[in-house]
């Protein structure tokens, strides 16, 4: 099969970006207007835009609201088999995390009350935020917590990690955590938190939380920007 | 703010998918024609298509070629950090594994030299195969051994564990794997083997292996349809 042309476009422009020869982006990374790239590479608008959808979709480039396009961050790099908070593992690779609260408030989900095993009416605490890395916003998440571990926890700040207060404020001792990972579209609410379009692809990360005596604790679910994150682990065996 | 019309009468369809309430989708899982599916829920065509969009990029429903709409199977599961070869996974799921060879050869590829530390014109076995899970492709591979490792390879079959291959034939002791996983947009090549359209959301996997005295024995990356899988880690530990 003949490769169609916006490929060959596609895998120009994403080499020179990996290579460092775009001298077309500026120096905060935005790309140039889309008629002025399509003129520099010899094509029509609508080859350029089918090679600008694709590297979009390789997490190579973002479209940022009425802005234009711009080059996208390293991705950050996520070891789930490590119990690094998100401060951590964004400080240790460089890069300023910053939290915001968005809502705090006692309620019902029935999907967090079944993960941790508890009736669908169980009321739950919950707590909203939105993450930056390097002032970008990266992921939204839910946290529900079970009030009868953490009575009065939602008195205190949650502009750090959680577990590290349900440790130190409330003894307890988090054992078994149960994590999930898929692909998804972001839904309107989270999308519109993130700043993007609905139905942009996204990364879902979910975790179910026991203490070391098997009670249910937390439930959260983090919805990413999909070219922000890589999962990566290292195994080792001696087989 | 106001929700769309649409993500209401998504969540409609994302409820009747789920608990079973779904008279309209028949017996092999297909949905019935757009017009028909608008008409029974009382709407316009273009509101249908945005809802049918969104539980596709959730992963609930996904295109077959020519054939209309169809309900997505349940996904797979894949637990990194467990040695599990694929067909050993998806049987203990229930479901069937199938592998086809599409290709036998020796080559370069820069980027798995790199992840192996070799130079980048190192010649590689390469092995390419599309694997089915109850009859349906789910993903696309490549996979690039080390030949000094494994002289004659490429005379094997490769319908089973390459790993297995590895260990039984040439005694060779995998230890160390690094393993990443990003979202993707699915590629021309590995779209078109998958029988879906380039530009569909996927799921690269990709894994670094060496021996228990460090050699590089192989790197693989797989193309995975978003829908088919899920990514579960289960973890404990007293702390």
């Amino acid at each position: 099969m003949a490769e169609a042309y916006y490929m060959q476009l596609t895998r120009q422009l994403r080499e020179q970006l990996r290579y460092g020869g775009a001298t077309w982006v500026d120096e905060v990374g935005r790309l140039p207007a889309e008629r002025v790239l399509a003129e520099r590479f010899n094509t029509t608008r609508v080859t350029l835009r089918q090679a600008l959808a694709q590297l979009e979709g390789e997490g190579k480039i973002h479209r940022s609201n009425r802005r234009g396009w711009f080059v996208s961050p390293k991705r950050l790099e996520y070891d789930p088999t490590r119990d690094a908070g998100f401060n951590d593992y964004v400080t240790a690779q460089g890069r300023t995390p910053r939290t915001e609260v968005l809502g705090v408030t006692t309620a019902t989900c029935p999907a967090a009350a079944s993960a941790l095993g508890l009736d669908v009416n169980h009321p739950l605490y919950h707590i909203r935020r939105r993450r930056y890395v390097d002032e970008r916003a990266v992921l939204v998440e839910s946290l529900w917590v079970v009030p009868e571990q953490a009575p009065g926890l939602l008195q205190e700040r949650f502009d750090h990690s959680l577990w590290g207060l349900l440790r130190e404020r409330w003894q307890l001792e988090l054992s078994h955590r149960s994590i999930r990972m898929v692909s998804e579209a972001l839904q309107q609410d989270d999308a519109s938190e993130l700043g993007v379009a609905t139905g942009t692809a996204g990364l879902n990360i979910s975790r179910t939380i026991f203490d070391t005596r098997h009670r249910p604790i937390e439930y959260d679910e983090e919805h990413w920007l999909h070219d922000a994150l890589s999962i990566r682990v290292e195994l080792s065996n001696t087989t």
